[in-house]
């Protein structure tokens, strides 16, 4: 009775479900990439489905194509020259809508089948996308693999169910009959249709071309609007394969594949016609605060769902686990040199220091002890390169650069250039740490993107999310009244917290199914992933009613 | 162990929930005014504590009152003089964020229960709230008493409802356990708090002062937030009634009452600055498009869910069942003198005339015959009384004079000034009726608020709705393609479509818990009553997690 796609993929709807309502751990896809999932040939296979693409045309067969460009640079300095088709946008626009009301009669069941299957085959070219991931964005390979791949692959599952879960909700019709005392009562028969809003913009970032995408993707496609994705200009490839697998399901399916599309701008102005154009209904972006500020101010023809840049924050108030806190925060500021957007900037230490198990700390301790533990978690080259991948932009280049100056605050440490034998031609660097007062505020309560952090003697936390916004804080103590002062700080100021990491869980991961990626409350998003609200609004329920 | 007011209310919540899923007839308060049900003393009492506040000072013991105003002129010609404090924006704004946090201690289930609660003691109160509405508005009176309390109640269950549906299915915690294959596993207790955006303000109108105003109060207000009503300066009554006995309930639970309070400005930059203010983070309005779009542009720092104006329309090509159609229609164009949101305004006609179960009738037959319905439904000056009300203001008698004159259209028929015996002032109007070409887009392409209606010689319904906006739509005929076409176009346009009305049911009239009240995807509406787009972005989850 009901699709096929939706049967073969209903045991991992469910467990979906399950998991989206008790928010334990759960995954659909493996993050280790292992051969018993993958395939004993996937490893080679990916990398030679990379490759073969290298310095080719990017085949979309998409309507309106007048050009090709080929925009990415590889923050590995290798050689990528793949181009891709640019393509009017009116042309795009039409295509979309009218892809749409095939699409509204595959029915929720339909969608979401077909939407899992979607996801299902990007699974499959997890390894090709991990390449096509760590090439664009400088991500180290298994940080690529697993945001870029499973992780990105759950986010867009979670999307879909919430979707699923809110759809579903709608009955396709009803009997409604109306008690008239002794008369006979009202009967009137009643049919509720699911509606797309419309066309669906999705704005990728150069970070994280596809965990950031397919959430905003998916919750769009799944509740009946066709999806036009325009990736940063430096990281287009993983969108492409992206959309080209995607079409092929559609197609084999009987969806018109121009349902989903890529656009490829070859100027801002084609981008900003294309987000404020009437027919646009919703336009998803990660990015920036001032590009994401002119979406919001601008596309107003549009529910715009946007992830902006935070200071994300944590305060040092007291340990029982000195060393282990050390590490956890190591790791966490050297992640892909910092360059996630959940990365902690500002540490806040007190300035009469910290009690831990091993005796009081000063501030000017907990300082010197956080930079040898970010030195010697460094010390070796292949674990240094393996973590910190590269340095995507000449932006963040500039920033560091500017924090190695010292003009910022007293540098604890000093940011190296590091080779990496593999890609001669990359930009690694490891993380800058800096010392300075709360008074510095503007050092520190201001994004800055990349691998500088800020050790900040004894300010409040709140203040800084309320103004400016965070997507993650952290506390440590061993003070219970501090930790429930903070945990009341973050809901006023609407930031998630993480309290005592000390293991293998750091304040910069969440995990699809389980974590909200941004509480949509504070200035650095205004939608979080994934919840209700990500996705009630994307579509409407249109009705019609008649006597029976 | 769960809040007393939730269990006294659990049967009626758990019949609610199962209500909107299945979406048949069903109601929680009674909308016949039965002693049965209210008590044999409900109409004398509502009747007493109407009147004892006429030339009264309105007390609700609100914060930095600093005056007191009387508004309100009745359409019925009574005098009323019912003053309310006028209450510096600062100290209400403030007072509520102090309440807040109480309220969202209560958590979901103490919200639901004192949300239900408040909406059986405003039940208890029908019949005072029934005068209240019925004089400040001019509905006649059992409009006013079923529009005014049990369906406004109804609509209030519904938004508490879906609140309840889509805040529960966040789990308050989770244990989150990661298998690490041979190693220990991950484990992470995580906590997941529901927090209010922050003030609410919900802007009534001059016609529906409970109605219009419930979802949006109980909607924000389950969500863990605090309400500010600035209703209409007309229709403040039903607002302070509403204000004081919700305050009360608050009051009596423990519960700071400045979580709800009413805000009467002395003038319009007051308003202003209470909707612009950065603490309030949702604005629920209904009224007009101006002030509408106004609010739309300039509180960028709210959630706004704006109920606007639109042009209801009504295809009319061919029935069998000639007769009951047209009294139907008489009653839908004279009911409150079609001063709902939901009248329809425009019918298209095929120039070429309609076929019947009485043979064929052409245009001119169509537009007499409707003509004669009217005049015939509203022969009896009691019934037509009864059903018209009075008109709410000045400016829909300006409209109604400017149709009369001819200059919108050749005038089928006049409206007249009818007296109405117990009110002799009462501003009493029946409905004028125009006919004009699909051309003379200028004259019912507007929305022409009050009872005025066109008889449009065939143009197309679903360029009026894309562009224009509409509650309803109807289509009458007896051909299936004709509905299955009408039905594709509403499902483009985003309008609801009642088919085929010729009995005890309206086009205007829609039904809690079944029809949904706008679709949110016309210009008429950005927001539905009751879906969970209409709740789910008006709280945040804050998270927070450590290691067990």
């Amino acid at each position: 009775m009901t699709h096929p796609l939706f049967e073969k993929h209903r045991a991992k709807l469910e467990a979906a479900l399950t998991a989206i309502h008790t928010r334990g751990y759960w995954a659909a896809y493996n993050e280790m990439p292992s051969p018993k999932t993958y395939g004993e040939t996937a490893v080679d296979d990916g990398k030679k489905a990379f490759e073969a693409q290298l310095g080719q045309k990017f085949e979309l067969n998409q309507p309106g194509t007048t050009a090709w460009l080929a925009p990415e640079k590889s923050p590995y300095g290798i050689e990528l020259g793949v181009s891709y088709p640019v393509c009017d946008i009116e042309a795009l626009i039409t295509a979309g809508q009218a892809a749409m009301p095939g699409w509204q009669a595959a029915g929720v069941e339909g969608r979401t089948g077909l939407c899992i299957e979607m996801l299902d085959r990007l699974n499959a070219q997890s390894f090709e996308l991990a390449h096509a991931v760590m090439m664009t964005t400088g991500q180290g390979w298994m940080m690529a693999f697993q945001a870029g791949s499973p992780h990105a692959q759950d986010r867009g599952l979670e999307a879909v169910t919430y979707a699923y879960r809110e759809q579903k909700f709608v009955p396709a019709e009803a009997t409604w009959e109306k008690p008239q005392g002794k008369n006979p009562p009202l009967v009137l028969k009643k049919h509720f249709e699911i509606v797309g809003r419309g066309v669906a913009v999705v704005v990728g970032c150069a970070t994280f071309p596809t965990w950031n995408t397919y959430p905003g993707l998916f919750a769009a496609l799944a509740t009946g609007n066709a999806v036009i994705i325009k990736p940063h200009d430096n990281a287009v490839l993983p969108a492409a394969i992206t959309v080209r697998t995607i079409r092929a399901v559609l197609s084999e399916n009987g969806i018109d594949p121009n349902l989903v599309m890529l656009c490829v701008p070859d100027k801002r102005e084609t981008t900003q016609a294309l987000v404020t154009h009437f027919a646009v209904k919703s336009v998803d972006f990660t990015g920036g605060n001032a590009f994401g500020q002119w979406l919001i101010d601008h596309c107003r023809q549009a529910q715009v769902y946007a992830e902006l840049a935070g200071v994300n924050n944590i305060v040092i108030d007291s340990t029982d686990a000195y060393k282990p806190m050390l590490r956890n925060l190591a790791f966490t500021l050297s992640l892909y040199s910092g360059q996630m957007c959940t990365t902690s900037q500002a540490l806040f230490v007190p300035a009469l220091g910290i009690d831990t198990e091993d005796g009081h700390k000063s501030y000017d301790e907990v300082c010197a002890d956080l930079a040898r533990a970010l030195e010697s978690f460094l010390a070796k080259p292949e674990v240094a390169c393996a973590v910190l991948g590269a340095v995507q932009s000449t932006d963040t280049l500039e920033r560091i650069a500017l924090a190695d100056s010292g003009q910022l605050g007293k540098v604890l440490l000093t940011s190296k250039k590091l080779d990496n034998p593999e890609f001669p031609k990359a930009a690694v660097r490891t993380p800058v740490l800096l010392a300075c007062d709360a008074a510095d505020e503007s050092a520190y309560m201001q994004e800055r993107f990349g691998p500088i952090s800020f050790v900040v003697r004894c300010a409040l936390s709140e203040r800084l999310v309320g103004t400016h916004g965070a997507l993650t804080a952290g506390i440590y103590s061993t003070r219970p009244e501090v930790v429930d002062a903070m945990t009341a700080a973050t809901c006023r100021s609407k930031v998630a917290l993480s309290i005592n990491l000390t293991g293998g869980v750091f304040v910069n991961q969440s995990s699809a199914f389980s974590d909200y990626h941004g509480s949509g409350g504070n200035p650095a998003a205004n939608a979080s992933y994934a919840n209700s609200a990500f996705v009630a609004n994307r579509f409407c329920v249109i009705q019609r009613r008649y006597h029976v």
